[in-house]
């Protein structure tokens, strides 16, 4: 009887350490290096206006964007974000098969290992955490990386 | 002595279900998302010349830079990435006091929430996993994410 429970302490015991030991080497990573980026906010589109409504805590940041006539809006392949499509490295460009394929990195397909864009907008209105653009090339409610100059 | 295993049993049980319940949680995300970005390769100086050097994985991706005048590099701002360094939300642009202070989103800072850069550069060369350009303003050694036509 005391093997018994000898055996069933010793596996359970080595599963718990066998998962924490995983969840200590997602933690810090030893050569594979990755970077958080999160939403700042989101495309909105309706009655014919786009907006990007940022998260009400970065309202700060916006300080000065009313001056500007055109921003840089980087944005997230959402539609995207699976590994399969992350590990595609060529494609024919805009998806049209008559195009020579070409390198991602030659490209700005939507496929590509960091989901990425970028979009020069218009800028039309500023009003607290909400930018209106003349457009965006972005379906709505797409996640907002980041707004530059 | 049946008790004793069966309150074994239910202590290591629970715990190996708690544990699995946090990881099931940290895979899916229900508010806070958050997108993850690699290192594509990273920015070499050396003897005056500028290099982009991929990881070779991502070779064929580099299929017709070969053919284009200036690319878009996008890299990420690797000194400032700290929790503190994200958070500021407004700055002296070109950190010189005597500008007007403004939202990072009004300016093109190195400190912002996404830690994303972009710079066009002219492209000199592509020889296999390796792009010589004109020049970059990122330091040696900063990790790259993109490059785009």
């Amino acid at each position: 009887m005391q093997r018994l429970i000898l055996a069933i302490v010793a596996v359970l015991v080595l599963g718990v350490y066998s998962i924490s030991a995983a969840q200590a080497d997602d933690a810090q990573p030893q050569v594979v290096k990755e970077f958080k980026v999160y939403p700042i906010g989101y495309v909105r589109k309706a009655e014919g206006r786009t907006l990007i409504v940022l998260d009400k805590k970065y309202e700060p940041a916006l300080l000065g964007v009313d001056k500007l006539s055109e921003i840089w809006v980087l944005w997230w392949f959402d539609r995207n974000d699976t590994p399969e499509k992350r590990s595609i490295l060529q494609v024919h460009p805009g998806g049209n098969s008559g195009n020579p394929i070409r390198g991602v990195f030659a490209t700005h397909s939507p496929v590509r290992p960091n989901l990425i864009a970028i979009t020069k907008c218009k800028v039309i209105s500023v009003k607290e955490n909400v930018i209106e653009i003349e457009g965006i090339d972005a379906f709505a409610d797409t996640p907002v990386l980041d707004i530059k100059s």
